[in-house]
C-alpha cells in the first residue's frame, strides 16, 4: 500500500521503518523537505520503497495517511497536508496531545470533553480518522510481540470501514486480531488519550516504557 | 480496625459491608444521620460491629476513613467531616471527580494538573490521603477474586506508612500484594482518576463493568 508518514520523531522513524519492511510504499512527510531526521531515516532504507518530502508531498502520495507528529503540532501538521491530500483517505492518528514545555510531567493540552482525534476530524471532515496505537510506546506499536503475555491495542473512529483498514494494518504489524479493542467512535480518543497521564505515571513507577496494559475480566 | 466509610452510594455500602465481614467496626458516614441508604445497609449488618452517623461521627470514630462519597461532593463531605477528625489518619479516597449533570457520559471536574486526590490533601494536610481502588467498580474493590486472571490496582499518595496501611487491607480484600502498584506521591491520582475515561469507553464497548487492566511488561 502507499502510505503517508507525517512526522520525523522517534514514532515517525520507527513506525515508517516497520511499514518498508513490510513492503509497503513509504512517503515520510515533514514541515520542511530537507528535513535533517527525515534524510537520516531515508540513508537506512532500501531504494525503492522509502521517500521524504513535505506533509502535502507525502499525504498525496498515501492511500493511508500515519499522523505521527507532535500533538501539540498535529493539526498545523495536517493543514499544512491539505484537505484535498486527505480527502477520503483513511487517517490513522497515533499522536497525544502532551505539552512538554512546562517540563515533566508533559499536561495534555485537551481533555475530558474534547480530544485531538476529534479536532483532527472536525477540521478534515472528509478524511476518515482512526485513533489507535496512541497507547503504547513506538517500539511496541510495531512489535507488539516484544511483550510476551496478551495485550491490548485500542481503536475508534467513526467510519467502521476505515477501522477495518486499520485493524488489518495492525494484523502485519503483529497485533492479533484478538488483541485490538473497538472503542466506538472518535469520542473515544478521550479515553485513549487521558489514558496517557496512567501511562506516564505507571512509565515513572516502574522505570521503563516498554509495558502495556491488558483487559481482563 | 475501627473504620469510617464516608458516602452511602454503592461503593460505600459494598466497601462497608464487606469490612464488617472482615471483622473491622464500621461506622458509615453520611451527610444527615437519618440518611435512609444508610439505614438500609445498617439494617442487613450484624450487630455490634457496624453503626451509621453524620460524616463527623464517622470519622470521629474511624482510626482509618474511607472516603466513597461521590467526587463532585467529596470535599463538602470531608470539611463536614472535620479537621481534627482526620488529622494524623489514613484517609483512604477512592473517589473519582466524575460529573454526571450533562448526562452520559461523565466528565471528569478535575484533571491534568491536578486532581481530587491532590484537591483532598491539600484540604486537609494533617491528613494522610492514599488514593486507591477508584479505577475499579464497586465489587472488583472488595472481590477482586471475581477476576481469575492477574489484575492490578494502583496506590498513590505522599505518607508512606499510610501506603503501608492501605496495601494491608487491600489484601484483607483480597488483593496480593504483587497487584498492588506503588505510583508514588498523591500527584499520581492524576493518572488513575483520569483513566476513568479509558474506563468509560471500555465499559461502553464492553458492555460490562466487570473488568479491570494488568499491566504488562
Amino acid at each position: 500500500m502507499r502510505i503517508a508518514v507525517l512526522g520525523t520523531g522517534m514514532v515517525g522513524r520507527t513506525v515508517a521503518g516497520r511499514l518498508v519492511e513490510l513492503d509497503h510504499h513509504v512517503v515520510m512527510g515533514s514541515r520542511d523537505a530537507g528535513n535533517p531526521h527525515a534524510a537520516g531515516w531515508l540513508a537506512t532504507q532500501p531504494a525503492g520503497r522509502a521517500e521524504t518530502g513535505t506533509f502535502a508531498d507525502a499525504a498525496a502520495h498515501g492511500e493511508l495517511v500515519v499522523n505521527a507528529t507532535s500533538g501539540v503540532a498535529s493539526l498545523a501538521a495536517l493543514a499544512a497536508a491539505g484537505e484535498e491530500n486527505l480527502a477520503g483517505k483513511v487517517l490513522l492518528d497515533v499522536a497525544n496531545p502532551l505539552d512538554f514545555s512546562q517540563g515533566m510531567p508533559p499536561s495534555l493540552t485537551v481533555v475530558n470533553t474534547d480530544s485531538l482525534g476529534e479536532r483532527i476530524q472536525r477540521a478534515h471532515p472528509r478524511a476518515r480518522v482512526v485513533k489507535a496505537l496512541n497507547t503504547v510506546n513506538a517500539d511496541l506499536m510495531v512489535h507488539p510481540e516484544l511483550i510476551e503475555d496478551e495485550h491490548h491495542v485500542f481503536v475508534c473512529g467513526d467510519d467502521p470501514a476505515a477501522k477495518g483498514t486499520v485493524a488489518q494494518l495492525l494484523g502485519e504489524l503483529g497485533w492479533p486480531e484478538s488483541s485490538v479493542v473497538d472503542l466506538g467512535g472518535i469520542a473515544a480518543a478521550r479515553g485513549t488519550e487521558m489514558y496517557l497521564a496512567l501511562w506516564l505515571a505507571l512509565a515513572q513507577a516502574t522505570g521503563t516504557a516498554r509495558f502495556n496494559i491488558k483487559v481482563v475480566r
